[in-house]
């Protein structure tokens, strides 16, 4: 994005909320006061502390017994670690071309896993089986990289969701060709409001091997959970994390954050929020003959093709990224603390802007 | 250490004190009151806010209008992507055999940026320049790797102090032979409280080139600060951090410690604290005529050699570690928190178990 | 190619010639003659011989005075080490999705400089400057990979050539974008004779930074040279080499090769009968209607879609590879030693199995 | 070696022999005429020919039949694929301080194992299980690298022998802490002849996991072999071969040079005669009261310290490495070429500089 600098500067400025991406927004003040509440006595580091005894049990109950859990201090790492427990480095991660791993994270995942991403274009962001059998022929000749992860998103970069049976065809494609699913859940809370779901039904119940389980885009301050659906799949995998620069000294006030946002069902609250103000925001540049939504979804993203001309003038007032700046579509993210006002406000802007 | 396992669960259940490391303990109140007054509103993600760059401001004010700092998650990166902005992957890493980087950071090191560590024995985990003048017989063959860091830690591994003069001897040596000085700070607020000197003093005044600037083990919650001398040395080293894995999202909630840290000179504060505590202790430990305390030290750590028969009794009461096991050495951290009482009451403990 | 093992099989049993690649042809006599010249008293390893002091020289005379040349055993490595010597692990290469280093080295690319392989998709294996204007998007952006190299390969993986225009528009963007040109020259010999040019008028004269110098593929036995346009693109690099485990103790027996080599232009003339055995090849196949040349080439590659029934048949007697099952298009490569009589008996078999 | 360069412009001048290495020798006649013999017809690139076939049944003929065995380029190749194949990036290798992988691979074995090598000083070049059981206290602790691989080289860097007995002693402890034994035998004929064993005996009939089997030192032109014990040890090693860059496309060539190496025992006939040289310069040395004998070698090292003022003047005349300057140790190797009457003429120059 040209003018992003230029977005920084006016944004920081004004210290106004906008729709650029659900990781500006702030922490949940019950996670704060968790984090405060833990703040007593001395505790064992990197882990052997009772909060992060707890924050595991918490992690059995809802994703099932046999899934081992291990914290990470953010996305980037839980993705990256969680495909070197899988792989060796003349392996491939197949993904889609808009995955966040192939995009976003500078390469991290070749570099600390060795591994090749074969990536495939797709309209919604979403893997298909049809897509990736080509990948089957590179099977067994030692000149090709040898594909062992399928990697998907859930919610896609794109705001769009699996179905749990999409998810378990793709689960069962990959073990019978001897491959891992894994799971990019930076926004694991969202699709399971946006399914009706609870998050287990569709991530190890379809035969998810490895989930990154995130909580910083919905309220958390920092941390990640990499979740593996049994321990046969994470024996090294503390060597992995503190070779990986992930292990946390003070690890009790991840655990903290994650105890408060797994009780009385806080990700999920904070998920329906930020998902019914991303239908509400839908609902209102419905309205807008001028504006066309480009991607379905239930989920806390919008995606909209906008008129060019207010892009710009749009931007001074609210921060919100042009996505593919080719056909001037752009990305609208919802919060957990987006309010009802932001949007009608913002959707108002539009049609003056319009005029 | 063989009993650790049960050590940590006898600590975890007594919720106690003890004097095995100083990331045992909390996090100090006015860093916690920070990470309260800057969860307002939305903020540019990645360190694109003014709690950053505020926090940044301090750093210069601190040490140099020419440095530049960023923030990371823990030590272990800070240390790791500090060399890795400085070296090739056919580069050495001078250090000593008890350094930090050597030893307890599983490979990361080596994994990261490539390069051998060359490490030497010491009496006292400090470098001198005739114990490592032996490897410039390796620079200019190519069978062998390339000198290119000196990394040193202040406080040391043991304890011990750098001179400024010792530092500004080996930062001369260093740059005299194409070299560079790095220095791992996790405990350099008691540095300088330990030297009486600011921190700029003993280290960009003498010529170190990049520090790893810790705060984590004196009352923050999580994150470090890499300081580089000047611009020059991290061109590309946002990308460097990315790839690392250790960009953190919502950053202002490491800034905000740091802002936090450095105001009012906390960070003296909490490390005077726990220097005093430390060296009450070795008054303490002086008095009982079995114990020989086995590094000179003035900032928060005591080694000293305990008679064999006492130390498990005494750990099933406080946590520490035994440093060396052959000869029975305890090492004893001091921290933000510890208390008078709690010296008092360890060293009588011992008296007890003595008779 | 699933019938690959069973290929082989046949072809081990009977010593026969084929069209599978120009590799499964020997050492040309006068390449071999040149290893037994030099085999006699002691030379110092590693390179510091008189054998490979005159080999580099006649390297000079071909390429340029300023060029600096260093030999390694295969063409994976000279690609792969002349990339790391241009790039950081941040870094990015573009290159064509049918680019030797992205489908044929098991990553390699990947696995020793870090690096992402930015691929698009081309008709004829040759990359244009539309294709590739998109990944400066990108740049400046810490969450993203940097592009740096644009790799090409001369002649393509699809037997295409670049001209020298051709080559210099890529090389004037990629300077211009602070990016190097990078090129594989497996084949640049054949390179040169289907040109009509000398290999320094389309490569260094055009801007190439780096190439890799193939000549296994044309009458040699093993090693490749990698030549920097100049020597700041390879101050370190005898440290890459080695580190890269591409240091010959031997030395002299590579460089003798080279010599010959580019002694009375061998290079040429071997080059020059395997393309003309390929454009022999292509008349032939024209006179076959039910055969389509599908990529247009004056070396000595031939791609062509021939007639699903007589693939199988016909390889019971040839060895070649299907490149494109879904096709049925076959690549056919002449060799150094490809005889009139072989393509005669190959295209009469054809027309045989046809009836 | 301060004056590395000044000797090697002498030495290219004058053409001379002399003792600075085994591998500034020349190809053997017999391996030159093999891969003369070879070069026929076409050949299944990347080792599917009938050579390779019958090179790899000669090494199972020798070694058991068990044994798997891939061939790279050149040693130190053989070391870093051999561990890469047994380890982790959290492990460590545990070495002697002299071992090559340490001192003379330009870090290539951290580079691609990513692992840490653990080291040990000796007197000897030979590890002993009382200088490597304080590396036990670091299993389990995710904080630590962890030993994975002991590796030994037979014959060692000081020329000196394990016997079968030290060998079995050193796999048996690392079998019964879950690791491995690797030996580096770029001299492994060497000591086949010094020990009067066949090289199984002191290698997998004593518990050796992964052997580098070398040649080149002994009158080979290039080619090493990987020879791991038993299948399980290297399932995916063509993959970690590939894309190390030690795939050898005209591989028959390597392949013809190892069978002829195998055949009629010309491996031990070469290596018998540069021991029984390196015994008839230590027998003529003796006789010098000046020198003193370092090293107990019954292989072709000679360890030696001389007289100081000799070294230069004698170095004027004859190639060979000061080993430890501090000491003016000399390392005198003896090659498959020396001449009896090279040796007399060295001593006799030695009695003249002393006069």
């Amino acid at each position: 994005m040209k003018n992003f600098s230029y977005l920084c500067k006016l944004f920081r400025k004004k210290i106004m909320k906008g729709f650029a991406s659900d990781n500006y927004s702030g922490v949940h003040p019950q996670i704060l006061k968790a984090i405060s509440d833990v703040n007593v006595d001395h505790a064992t580091a990197y882990g052997g502390d009772v909060y992060t005894e707890k924050a595991i049990q918490q992690f059995k109950q809802l994703l099932g017994n046999s899934v081992e859990v291990y914290f990470t201090f953010n996305g980037t790492a839980a993705n990256v670690l969680g495909l070197k427990a899988l792989t060796q480095p003349h392996h491939a991660v197949i993904c889609a071309e808009t995955a966040h791993i192939h995009v976003d994270e500078c390469g991290a995942p070749e570099r600390f896993t060795g591994c090749k991403l074969l990536t495939v274009p797709t309209k919604d962001g979403k893997l298909r089986i049809a897509d990736i059998e080509k990948f089957q022929s590179l099977v067994d000749f030692e000149h090709h990289v040898q594909p062992k992860v399928i990697s998907i998103s859930q919610t896609t970069e794109l705001g769009t969701l699996y179905t749990p049976d999409e998810i378990k065809v793709l689960a069962d494609y990959a073990h019978s060709k001897n491959m891992y699913l894994q799971m990019d859940g930076a926004r694991i809370a969202n699709a399971a409001v946006a399914l009706s779901l609870s998050i287990k039904e569709f991530t190890f119940d379809c035969g998810v091997d490895v989930l990154s389980f995130g909580g910083t885009k919905n309220g958390m301050m920092y941390g990640e959970a990499i979740v593996f659906a049994d321990v046969s799949l994470c024996e090294n995998f503390k060597y992995i994390r503190k070779q990986g620069m992930q292990l946390s000294s003070k690890m009790r006030y991840i655990s903290a954050q994650f105890s408060a946002y797994l009780t009385d069902d806080l990700y999920l609250k904070t998920a329906r929020h930020s998902n019914a103000m991303a239908q509400l925001l839908v609902e209102k540049l419905n309205t807008v003959s001028e504006i066309e939504i480009t991607q379905k979804s239930s989920a806390n993203a919008v995606f909209a093709k906008l008129p060019k001309a207010i892009i710009q003038p749009l931007q001074e007032t609210y921060f919100f990224y042009e996505w593919n700046e080719d056909i001037h579509e752009a990305r609208l993210m919802c919060s957990w603390d987006t309010t009802e006002k932001e949007i009608e406000d913002f959707v108002l802007l539009i049609k003056k802007l319009l005029k």
